[in-house]
């Protein structure tokens, strides 16, 4: 079965290339930009300033060859990409969780991000850590990891 | 701009009804179910089995007339979509975390499940409490409202 998403808005970071992105927002604190919901969208928005902090859904449209598993920046074993936030995926959905800094009317401030510029958004959810904590969460794979630079010619 | 996904698996769990469906899986962690991904994508799993806990995405495929704005399960006053989880907004892309319990080649066991049964499967992602955990954030508007059943008639 197949599914037709549209874009709501569009994420505008300080991040022109890929390369340029940090392996996760939470690494990068200082990267801030700013989220711009289509007009037509921006009642989607009420009370959303109450959260602290967001999730963006993004398709990554930049993303190259779709493999199942392959390396990924943080480890040069072979995972699958559902077993990785890797970009490219069978359905090219990113999520990155940003803190909120202010909304004016359809446009979020926010910092944190990790998106690469002009990526287009689908989806927002606020952030509920009384609903999405898992305490004794396992990091799996990644727990000895490491964060790097992004080991070079690696998509 | 529009985007096209494909259904990579189906989500199986007790709720054969909407109005079954927990408002969180974390307030139901007796639910158990699991998720069947398509044999063709089950080199996408490789080491998921060292995380235990995952987010699973979605299409709220039997969700109601999409509004911006409205009532929530947890609130009587309006929220734009955005700032809530609700099903219906304007892509149906739905997450959840699950508990995995265990892979059996392209069926994973999971628990803490609030999806409806037989709801398409588009992505997952392992849950790092290392990368998505954000201390200190809010709760938002979510903060003082107590888990309760679901009010009749609202979608």
């Amino acid at each position: 079965m197949k599914f037709e998403i549209i874009q709501v808005g569009t994420i505008f970071s300080p991040y022109k290339k890929k390369e340029d992105c940090p392996i996760q927002g939470v690494a990068a604190p200082e990267g801030t930009g700013h989220v711009e919901v289509f007009p037509e969208f921006e009642e989607a928005l009420k009370t959303i300033e109450t959260f602290s902090h967001i999730y963006l859904f993004y398709i990554f449209d930049q993303a190259g060859e779709v493999k199942l598993s392959r390396q990924t920046f943080l480890s040069d074993d072979i995972h699958g990409v559902f077993a990785s936030r890797h970009p490219c995926r069978p359905n090219s959905i990113g999520m990155s969780i940003v803190k909120l800094e202010k909304r004016i009317k359809n446009i979020l401030h926010v910092s944190q991000i990790d998106v690469l510029d002009r990526t287009p958004l689908v989806d927002i959810k606020p952030y509920i850590p009384r609903f999405d904590f898992r305490e004794n969460a396992g990091n799996g794979w990644t727990q000895q990891k490491k964060m790097q630079q992004k080991p070079p010619e690696r998509e």
